[in-house]
């Protein structure tokens, strides 16, 4: 059997925590020490999650615990803000952390500072912080002490974009991402815009004048493209648990390509990219539960609007998936370790 | 108490059919008379549908039933293709019609027969018939023998796009229009794809080559803007049951223009168009049940894209109610008559 | 136009306030004079709730508001505890009330004490107090000053077993009532539980030791049968927004009876029970938004365990529109006044 | 690495089909050789469920495919009436076979063709044919060539009810089983009554005067309590996609038994069944995906009523997952096999 390394999860309650702590229990490189929570310390994580029962009998413990600095990696699974103010001390005793959450993932300090809300606590540490996006960035991954891991939105948004924007095959004015979300991305928290009786049976855009996933876009977009670009960024609530739909349009510069053949030989080596037949319309329930992004380029009526759909399970690909392909990388492990089980449908 | 016209149904087995029945078993003018299927000929309307026990004593008649030609007006809710059919004669004998279905939704039989995939069976009533969508036709649906009830999609598109287009702020290129419907806009028949285990946790775009509602919506703009104009069409198929949200984009021509006091403007005696206070992100379940339809405008950023959001209850301002509101304008009665029930909310 | 009698409806700002409102803005004979909430005070009704855009003016106003002892009629739609502080002086200004909570389901103060957990502010009101379920006490309605309006679940169990227990014909030992109930049936408050990502794609029992609907169901019963009754209430939360449905068992005595006959003879008269045909199974989307329970009786196998399938809408016939039903009685209009609206389906 | 048996699924494109290829594809003994279906010959599996593009690139194969015979098992997921006819040829070539069908449910051949409306075509199987409950016939299972796998509701209902029954601390008149399950249980085929529009936001019972799995649990019943044994069972069709939960209510005869106790000693070994703590409301949503059986008993109010709730992914513990669960025993591998994946939650 091989070895396994030590991992340790911060902020365990939310969904993103649970989906995380469900992948790393089935990982065959990983011991899961330790699980902090503040509010549920001493509690058995399978009591407040119920799927872990017969999966799980660690308890959560206090969020300053000493057991994390003994870890071999951290991931945090908390709101934005917290990371920061942990992250350095753990750096420091040798751990390598994954951020899931926003803490790290744009690199000017100013622009964190303004979309959300207050001073970097550690804004020297943007710079080191790797992208973990691992389409985009695999090499600096593997070397990396410091992940931070993309957004959901901008996970399906980028791997939409980057082939036309590395060919230059579109116009970088005007570029929209319509984004729709299940419900799961707005997180475990008690609060009356989630509620079943207000979410299902109905649909609504949210945070038109400005999202904090548009930023990091746009910074991923422009690393991309090498200059600046025009993105319309607009999500979407609706009536379902998991997966995001992000439906990207663009301006076509060069009609003469194939675009098919242009994803398909961007992303033939992409063990979770999956470039789906010419004219496929997919379905965010093909990712429920694993970490693909399905794809799939059209030309409606063969005009010069370049339309790509692209599916991902927001706590998996988008999230907690994503950070394990991380983990697998940063650790030299085949990509594919402990994320090899299909999505589940019905 | 009020006379009463006396009023028939075509095709009353689908949701639209249900729907328009609901309204019209309240409508203070309206007797109805007969109600036709041919499958369910002979069986009560209240035992297909079991919300109507208690409200409908009618069972369905005949399809070629001569109490058809005894109504002052008809109703087709049928498939595509089958009152193009019946109409002629019911117009000979005096009776008024208003097809929901798209018979005559297209001025361009050559267009009609491309996107319905055969030849129209009385396309010299295609300049006749009226496009019954009030906001923009209210004064020749006052007189028409024949109205077109306007698609669902097209109701919500077009509605998003008629004060901008009209005051020439936008460009007329490059718009597009990202569309989510509930699945009962598929209609009430049996089919894999919308079953509940299909349809329910899962979201996906359709018929993103050409779907039969474009060419439907862009001759609605095209009349409005005097002009060829520019759009990109793409559906989502939705996990709930009722409800479309229109995502519209457009670039600004004129960034000074105020656009929430041109939609205000445009629409202030609208009676079931409500054009949202500035910032606001209309709810699908808003106007489930109900004639309205709810309008937001925004320029996220500041940029120069407007993002209009548009929301309907698809079988109700869709179809049904749209339908009933056509009617009472065709009558002369006030256009809120037998519409003035609240949606339902939660 | 008939006259109109003020109306007032304290704490209108969970699910049961909402559908009140949503049915007393169309009821020919209320002026919807004050609607209360703490919270709220001085927000635009249809601000909080924007289905009501465009068909109500009305501001929220403190609870103490003056304008409740002007009105003849007030409804409390508030959490259980709140109306028995406020309703003694109502009743003095000479207000007539109905309180949608439990304050005053309970005849018995010291049972009504050891379920709610506090004693009860105004318990020499308990025995004045009449419990409005129509069909078994419209005559006391009628004369009403105070009216406690039935729980939801008792509401569908007791006119599923009413027929059964006044005949005779079964034991009134063992009866079991196992319930399934929408989740707009635990309100419109913050909570984990009933988040979209809890409680849809689940279902679950809950309160199995006891339920405070149990004793209210058991009173109702005992008064019926009178005597003492043996009866298991399992409640259980389904995922959708509306809807209860009951299914009760019991032991029959008497197996020569047509158990159909004795439904329909019993429910002829009354306007919204409907005993459907032999062999029916009621759904619960056939009374959504209506004031309808609809019923099936059942000897499966020919057996001696006789069935009872009882559906309503929580929010109606469970709530708001029992509430209005018991208004029309309370005034002497038709009982179907302002409800006369078909369910929404689908 | 292990050797592997070569494994045919017989009719691979319903839900329990989908679910036992995504099981299968994981099981480290299985080389999944030859998936059959009439309709689809010829396409890629991954192409009608595409949850498993990247996971398998076998194509359908014809039913009467010669390569059935050379493989060591043959799962049959096909409608009820198909696996008798194919059976006994494969039998005598040496190939063992679970049916995920009724085929073999039942032992007594005129039962059988009384609810299922046809004579069976091979009778003589019943008796060899073992019923695959493992919690009830692990030893038999252990030795069989043909294994009759389980219904959904029969799955749960049997194991909230085999320690009281074999303990003989309830009346064996009088039990009730009122299960709810998920559409899924109705079966991926074109439907009215399973549309999402039909069956979301409802609740109904169904098959009220007799559902084929009645028999099937009495006979299990009685075979475990050694004589006749009384029982009403009421299926409702619930809207969600995967889940039952059974509620089952028996009159206790020993008032004193602990019977939590008796449930946590009769399970203690079962490795898929999780009783769980005294007080507990297992949710179905906590087995999705997975192999578990939860189960929580009850003695409401004290009385002498006994309460169990039991819950089940019906395609997993209910179908695809207990017959994996059965080849481990027939192969003599461990139990939870290709099995370990804990639930997916939310």
């Amino acid at each position: 059997m091989a070895e396994r390394i030590a991992v340790g999860v911060v902020g365990g309650t939310g969904y993103t925590g649970v989906e995380l702590i469900r992948l790393l229990t089935q990982h065959p490189r990983v011991h899961l020490s330790v699980i902090t929570s503040r509010a549920e310390a001493g509690r058995p994580v399978a009591e407040l999650f119920p799927n872990l029962r017969g999966h799980l009998d660690l308890c959560f413990s206090a969020p300053d615990s000493e057991a994390l600095s003994r870890c071999d990696l951290v991931f945090f699974a908390t709101p934005s803000g917290v990371a920061m103010e942990q992250v350095p001390a753990l750096l420091d005793a040798g751990v390598r952390v994954i951020d899931l959450a926003a803490d790290f993932r744009l690199r000017d300090a100013t622009l964190w500072a303004q979309w959300y809300g207050r001073a970097h606590a550690c804004s020297d540490l943007l710079e080191e912080a790797v992208y973990g996006l691992p389409e985009m960035n695999r090499s600096a991954i593997r070397e990396a002490r410091l992940v931070a891991n993309p957004g959901c939105y901008p996970t399906a948004t980028q791997l939409a974009l980057l082939p036309l924007l590395e060919a230059g095959v579109i116009d970088r004015e005007g570029i929209i991402a319509d984004c729709k979300s299940g419900v799961s991305g707005a997180g475990r928290k008690a609060s009356v815009a989630t509620l079943l009786c207000e979410a299902s049976e109905n649909l609504k855009a949210y945070a038109v004048p400005g999202h904090r996933h548009l930023p990091e876009i746009r910074q991923g977009l422009e690393w991309v493209a090498g200059g600046a670009v025009g993105l319309t960024f607009v999500p979407h609530l609706t009536p379902m648990i998991r997966g995001i739909h992000a439906t990207v349009y663009a301006r076509l510069w060069d009609r003469e390509r194939d675009l098919q053949a242009l994803f398909e030989d961007r992303y033939r080596n992409e063990p979770f990219v999956d470039v789906m037949p010419l004219g496929s319309h997919p379905q965010t329930r093909s990712t429920r539960g694993a970490n693909w992004c399905r794809l799939a380029v059209h030309r409606p009526q063969g005009e010069d609007v370049v339309v790509v759909l692209s599916v991902i399970d927001n706590l998996v690909k988008g999230a907690a998936g994503q950070a394990i392909q991380n983990m697998n990388i940063m650790w030299g492990w085949d990509e594919r370790c402990g994320l090899e089980q299909p999505p589940l449908l019905p």
